[in-house]
């Protein structure tokens, strides 16, 4: 028997901080009819209220450092603000959704990054993901919709990257569903050429990829996404796609491909 | 057959601002045994925000009046920073908690107060609690946490009073299971005498909470906790008491009647 479709789509800061394209996206994701969950980055608020208050921002080498006050900034935006928000609006288009940070559940659990070069601070690296919470909320009618927070085995939150929260929970939903995890931005998908929104590169495989990467077409928030799609295909997810709000339901923008396809 | 006990639990925020205080509950809480719902109250958080951003408290008659800048700082302090943490520490405690406000799952549905000689801005009245999706969670094993958030069928946030949420969520459920409704507070039941900790009245029914009421021995906070309780007692909630932390699975405290008892 097949299983049942599954798709897992993420949509970053570029979508949640534009309230018209947020809007088009979730009457899109609403009117999807197979099973979903939806993870969501951060954007800009929580910059915008470390600066109302005073709070300075801490970066290394282009990377944010969560401390304790950070960590509050986060908890507030990502999961008091934006996760309501998209639910309460998913809910007023009838999409019953349930907002979900990694505590709630213990559905995203993790283990403060070990210090190396650099402490990030209370950043989390995922450990396991509770798919039987994510079952049984899918499995009455749900909508999960996740903020990019994880918990430790203490209590304490993380601050967790939302590409790799949507990746791992492809991965855990891929033994009983057929996933297809869904990257959605505010482009058509992976251009061969920055400037050309219409050279879309159709299907990518690792080594198109890794080429791309050593000729620096490919950057930014574009690299971590196709490191965990490709890590996703490796793990049993059945397709993994980037691509825009106008077809986020389909195969469209750029298709990852496993190797040996 | 008797139905299974269930116990909705409500702490205001003489508990949540204090963080031995919510330890020491969160631990007792953590321990009981049979089914249990938890629903928080705000505490100064809001204000403090409010106060660090420059928003002005509006308040008419004693009551706060909720705008959209004063709803986006419940949103972040009531659901995102108190609710996740409470959420997160149950967990470590092995009680997997799943924290809500009122539009995840769509659970607790609210509209705007009608406006008559003050219009409160963003508040709800509750018009009904989604008893299926709390029924979902504590069937599988999970114990929801609410906050003092609401939502309208157009996907609006509304702030809505903590102790009127326990009390709705108690009478929604108790048509399935036997209900106590405990009110947990910084002191150990109604009192007599306010300045004498001792003078617990074990037993109060409506008749004698309206004398101590027409008497002022009654005021604040604990006029709507009395008011709301005896209204859960009509609707068929088996039993209602008001306690402080050191007991609060049993029937400490004080315990309201109703008539006719």
């Amino acid at each position: 028997m097949m299983n049942e479709k599954l798709q897992v789509i993420k949509i970053g800061g570029d979508i949640v901080d534009k309230p018209d394209l947020l809007h088009h996206f979730l009457n899109s994701f609403s009117k999807i009819t197979h099973l979903k969950i939806l993870v969501h980055g951060g954007g800009i608020l929580l910059n915008d209220l470390a600066e109302k208050l005073s709070i300075p921002v801490k970066v290394i080498d282009g990377r944010r450092i969560t401390d304790s006050e950070t960590l509050d900034l986060a908890l507030m935006t990502y999961s008091g603000l934006i996760n309501t928000k998209i639910v309460a609006k998913l809910n007023s288009l009838k999409c019953q959704a349930v907002g979900l940070n990694g505590a709630d559940g213990g559905v995203i659990n993790a283990v403060k990054r070990p210090v190396r070069e650099i402490d990030y601070g209370l950043v989390g690296d995922i450990t396991d993901v509770n798919s039987e919470f994510l079952k049984i909320l899918i499995g009455s009618g749900h909508t999960p919709v996740l903020c990019a927070l994880s918990c430790d085995q203490s209590g304490q939150m993380l601050n967790t990257n939302a590409d790799t929260i949507a990746a791992e929970i492809a991965i855990a939903m891929a033994s009983e569903f057929d996933v297809q995890l869904t990257y959605v931005l505010d482009k058509p998908g992976v251009l061969s050429d920055l400037d050309n929104s219409n050279s879309i590169i159709r299907m990518l495989n690792m080594e198109q990829y890794k080429d791309l990467k050593k000729k620096q077409k490919i950057s930014g928030g574009m690299l971590p996404k196709l490191h965990t799609g490709f890590y996703a295909l490796q793990k049993s997810v059945s397709s993994v796609n980037i691509t825009n709000i106008k077809n986020i339901s389909g195969q469209s923008g750029t298709q990852l491909q496993s190797e040996g396809n």
